[in-house]
């Protein structure tokens, strides 16, 4: 196990499916920040099941509870523990399954890893861990926004074969993404979208899709080359949240196909400072921050448990079929938007807090 | 700075690319294991620039010495450092690349981190950084496949537009893949890339270009829920390389647009134990490798520093124009396939240590 | 703040004096160890305020609740998360301390270092922050017995000027500690101390005292060269536990005053391994254990909450006079002896597991 | 292996005593610093063997070379190396100790954890491992110094029985440190040191002592709550350096003895600022700094190697005498003084920054 992520800013998540709940502890909050469970409970609630009729019935109010760390609604400097208890458990739904690893899902290599199962949901490989992340990142990015300005703003870019690429990312705002249960700010596309997930959903079947992510106002000088260059560490956060199989910042794989004299972003001079006319490197030079806007796209698989007849084996290498019962989105994208601003943060936070380290030390 | 990778498999690099050398510390290797310069050096030659037509003409020998952690061949237990002199060096090269930072590279970000550049190749963004971790994972790799017969072989899968998707991962070779100078195992698709690249450098320009990887005989099991998921600690490896843009891993964003019915890698019997009839997973579910073949493809943006002319701006804001002198790969691909081996390497093998830490630790 | 300890094995703690409670993550516990409140429980007891008439009156009765990690008794390998309710918090009791900065306490350091003050009780400077790492110790104590028979005992060898030295280290027991409620298994001395310390309470004043440790059958080959010496860990962990002042392992500072020749601790067979005649090392050499019982001292201050008039200064620098309410202890011995056993464990499981990691990685 | 020290101001050594030489990476240093290696020497000289008749006859000029992270005499920001080539050797001079581990020396320790044993001279055990750290303390030393005038000074305060408490720390320099070989600056004590590490020497014995350091003009505010206190991480340095026994920090063991009303440092008004009347605290309070004198003592235990016969066992374990050979201090105290300012220096700059890191995080 590795529940901790970040360096200075950081988290350590706690909690399975069907415990007494799930939740965070975040170390390196600095102290006399405004802070309660007001400014967690947006995130958690874009987060949480039930929340729309493209999600997974499971119905979890994910209401937070901060236990430490603050006082009199300000923080201390001391660890923010934060609490979100599990209500809607159902283990019974899980019966046939303790006999039948989920083809694709973490069932099997838990099993080969630890020698044990939690007796249903996946334990740790569970949605529900990412609360914890979500509570996390909403603290980052208080202290982000208040400190430096920058926004972070993700949506669905891509439901299966269903993609937009008229997001104007200078502009959109969460009001925007959230205008649709897909969260996806291209009206027309959303719809599209929306009524795809419905399909796969009826069809007891499940698709991907992708989110894009952009990071506004992010000074220029945050990265540490040269293992934790920004994208490595974006990459690390993204490729961490569960279902995803890809990430690409900037240009991307699109980048590899271009010639280096298309590909450059020329310097210019832009509001009394240096910067870019194009920006094929996502806002990230040398694993270091530019000073443009930083944004990248994270591909999610079609979610593993589906209700539809699988032939697979059990655990012992018999041929069963498998019909998943239990409540499971038919596609994770719409939810995983707070989760990926969430892991943005986290990693700001902790990349902004090294450099102001480093710049605060030589005089 | 973070210039350590691993935890209990741990490189820490230095060097520029214009001072006495360059370098690595290994800490974690274990004592009793057979090591001479000999086991370090070829995976260094495939590194090394200058090796073919295809790469930068700097010329460096790039002879690994071994300076402490063995005493007659076999390794103490003690950190093992490693160093290759730089000897082929032309700042002189880089004389107006002080004045002008050179579009997408790392000079700008540099001089905003640190308030300071180093006179000539980009410092610690320079590709002979990367030696180190060749070196390092060189000693990974020798450990993983002795006591685990873990096999690592990366190719260029794509130059530009050219792409090739019929290399066969369950049996290509490092012997295959170096019949041709692109590092492209598929001969009629080497001829063509080899074209391509000897092309854009004839144009003073470069390309971009993917790598891909597969990691064979994994034994299930490995990789760390939940911030430490193998595929997060490859990603974030990956685009800790310099240039690179992207990472997917098994069937990565194509997998976005699949339904799960498909996508869903169903389990069978083979040799005895569980597999799966499918790899869509690219070998990693939950985080943690299920026994099958590992695979992830790494996007490479065209390098930076081209011989054309390019209308920018000084680091004061003035419109300029540059056309960078020095020695630049048109196309990096070729000389990183050992680089996302090593990487590859370094990640496993320490994945494989906190995997065993566990094991022997429940009785 | 840094509120983790632990490399493989490790704790995060968190939780303030008056906030809603206190508790501790535990990382890295293998899956399928038998564990409920019922294994952390005892040594919870054994540090709670208001177990005898030596100790705070400020009641708690600590039951632990473990949140997560573990279903139907055993563990599941994911992160053991355990919370004990703040109860019995009289804030009122502090009031005219948040003019005046306890002599001593960490009330002047906290607001130097972090610009603001926990309203009451020091913040994580109070005695309730060792909670988490009782609990989390507890985990690793059942661990290190079950695996390697390793058996930790820690006592009070002096308080103030009275002292024991008859103790043996081979097999004295916690039930023997426990026959007073001074924690000296040394009777005479007991009573001595017992009433040394009801003396300075009912005089409005503290006193210092040491607990000496030891930890028996630890196997040879533990602790990390060369910043991670066994003996290096040990120091950290027992100068992080509040009020400690000094630490002496082996022969500590006597052993500076003798002669090698006297000093050397000559090899024997013992029981067919090879062990040592003397034990001036503390069982620990060139940072590794080496088979014998490793043995320390900790020195403990006395507390700087007393009731009795202190001439000192308020925060704005101007005199003043301090009679602190507020409930403490007299003497923090008798309560730091499971807190002592703890941090023993912590350092222990942790070396157990890099240990482990290295042996299985050599073939 | 553990062999890097420090999160954000970080060392990695590496190097035994007889293979080509040892040295350290120093990562985290600001970039902008004026650093060569006459900055690094001094602290060197003082350490390297053979610089008295006190010390050890092997005789090694320690030249150190700044490998890179460096240019033109300024510092990038890149991670430092450095290295010292080993010349001295004499590994014949070990035979006998192939077979017969040393008693109170890490042979039998090192043969237990590894498996393998260096043919001579102990390994990463040896003294000359030290040099790293003073190398890369004196990096640290020199910015601490600069920013924030940071001073520090060691010096003998006990060899054997032989002790001095006049030593005034508030003024006392290195110059008067290095006036008598043996590194005490009171001059009657050192006279008495001296004879008695001459006499220990002659009968082929040897002798412990005591190193005492202070630190002045340490900011308020520096150290971690809760695990990275600064007494803990104090602690944990000096119980890395090789012989070492114990530490006490502040009023140390002689406090457990005090009572509180006496033990308490009141607060009064000193130079504009809040300082206290007494020093018992040694300069910390809850783990963080308070702006006073920062002092310890550090117990090192007579060496381990001495020339007279010793009864002892081989490692099969046969009964066996050992009178070692090789070339040994008689007292390690005269050299470890600028070790454990290097440590002191190392602790001291990690907290600067992560202090730092969180100031500059609040606004």
């Amino acid at each position: 196990m590795s529940s901790s992520f970040g360096q200075l800013f950081r988290i350590s998540t706690f909690g399975e499916s069907h415990c007494k709940g799930v939740g965070v502890i975040v170390d390196g909050v600095p102290a006399g920040l405004a802070l309660t469970e007001a400014d967690i409970q947006p995130q958690l609630s874009r987060r949480r099941p039930g929340q729309s009729s493209l999600t997974t019935p499971r119905d979890e109010a994910d209401k937070v509870i901060i236990q430490s760390g603050t006082e009199f609604g300000l923080t201390l400097g001391t660890p923010i523990s934060m609490f979100v208890a599990n209500q809607d458990q159902r283990p019974a739904d899980y019966g046939e399954m303790a006999r039948i690893p989920r083809p694709s899902h973490a069932d099997y290599t838990y099993m080969a890893k630890y020698g044990i199962k939690a007796s249903s949901g996946g334990g740790r490989s569970s949605a529900r861990e990412t609360i914890g992340r979500v509570a996390g990142g909403a603290v980052a990015e208080k202290i982000l926004r208040h400190n430096y300005g920058v926004e972070i703003v993700a949506w669905v870019s891509a439901v299966g074969s269903i993609e937009t690429d008229t997001v104007d990312m200078a502009t959109v705002t969460r009001e925007q993404v959230d205008q649709s249960i897909v969260r996806c700010p291209d009206e027309a596309t959303a719809v599209a979208m929306t009524e795809r997930i419905e399909h796969v959903r009826d069809a007891a079947d499940s698709t991907g899709g992708v989110v894009t992510c952009v990071c506004r106002h992010v000074p220029a000088g945050w990265g540490e080359p040269v293992f934790d260059k920004l994208e490595a560490l974006l990459a690390h956060a993204m490729l961490s949240i569960p279902a995803t199989k890809g990430i690409e910042i900037g240009s991307g794989f699109g980048g590899t196909r271009m010639l280096g004299s298309a590909h450059n972003d020329p310097f210019v001079m832009k509001n009394g400072k240096l910067g870019t006319v194009t920006n094929y490197s996502g806002g990230i030079q040398g694993g270091i921050s530019n000073g443009e806007n930083i944004y990248f796209r994270v591909a999610f698989k079609p979610p593993a448990t589906i209700g539809s007849t699988q032939t697979t084996a059990t655990f012992d290498g018999e041929s069963a079929k498998l019909k998943a019962k239990g409540r499971h989105d038919p596609c994770v994208v719409p939810r995983a938007v707070p989760i990926v601003e969430a892991m943005a943060a986290l990693v700001l936070a902790d990349v902004a807090m090294r450099q102001e380290a480093r710049a605060a030390f030589v005089r």
